[in-house]
């Protein structure tokens, strides 16, 4: 059997090759690096949220989804006043928050060829319910820290894995997005 | 038929009654308002990831729950080089939004009496993956903005619906973390 090129191994599922193909890609015109996602929601009940997830736009094409593929219920726990019947928003985000991270950590390794063989990862927040209800002004109604222990194994050394975890978290968009924040525009249509 | 009062009325799914037992409640002691949110991730393969939303900690309790209730698959669309197994990170995060202003929208007006008819969001947020592939310092990895538009209707005027829209988005625990950012602990176990 022919021996596989480098840029035809499959590492962690991802073909390194592959990685480089969007950058060679970006570098040829850089709106093909724009992209934007797009989220409806519709409130059922009480506490109950439906959403769906669609099509997005990226690499100059809007990408076309079957609007029932990725459809999340949101509701809360009773002594939220609500009835369980999904996760919470403020789960939801660490949700996202895990598997970015993840992810970038997982194409950062392909990229250096560094196999990984477990990623899990355990995550925790802290909200102060007074900030929401508006019972103090001092209490902030988002999270106010938010810690992610991650467990990683693989063929390279725990100084090379920690560095990894290190870059995969400054380059993580959800990472990012939440340690910096962002510009939000909430308008009534 | 006895006339309910009105901390039993039903609006939106919600008894405004039920809005100020936690208010009450807190008021007893601060710790009751402390809030502790609780999410695992396994990574698959490549861009595939599981997490599941765990036990939470709150009211002085900890409220366990069945691991099996609420699992999400996350994964990446094919160009970035995923096989759509789920929606992305990046979704998920403008899930949680979405959901979040919707709900702490519902409970404001609950606790109002305004009762809505309607609360449907189109969501969407722009991000160059220049800035996660590490292609140019000057680009953030994370979202750039995100819009949320709001279609909002029920028994009060319009002023009043935009008033409730610009006090949830101030008052959501999710809106606020993104808007403002929040302390993010990530570590190495």
């Amino acid at each position: 059997m022919a021996k596989s090129t480098p840029t035809q191994q499959v590492v962690n599922g991802i073909k390194p090759g592959a990685l480089f193909q969007p950058i060679d890609a970006i570098e040829q015109g850089p709106d093909v690096s724009r992209f934007n996602f797009r989220v409806e929601n519709s409130w059922v009940n009480g506490a109950h949220n439906r959403a769906t997830v669609n099509e997005y736009h990226g690499a100059k094409t809007t990408h076309r989804r079957d609007k029932t593929y990725f459809v999340y219920d949101m509701d809360e726990p009773p002594v939220l006043l609500g009835e369980d019947r999904g996760a919470g928003p403020v789960d939801y985000l660490l949700v996202g928050l895990a598997g970015c991270v993840t992810t970038t950590l997982v194409y950062l390794a392909s990229a250096r060829g560094v196999s990984l063989s477990r990623v899990d990862a355990e995550l925790d927040g802290d909200i102060d319910l007074r900030g929401m209800l508006g019972i103090s002004e001092d209490v902030r109604p988002g999270y106010q820290v938010i810690r992610m222990k991650l467990m990683v194994e693989g063929d390279a050394p725990r100084e090379e894995l920690a560095e990894l975890v290190r870059l995969a978290t400054r380059r993580s968009p959800v990472a990012d997005t939440i340690s910096h924040g962002t510009s939000l525009q909430v308008s009534l249509g």
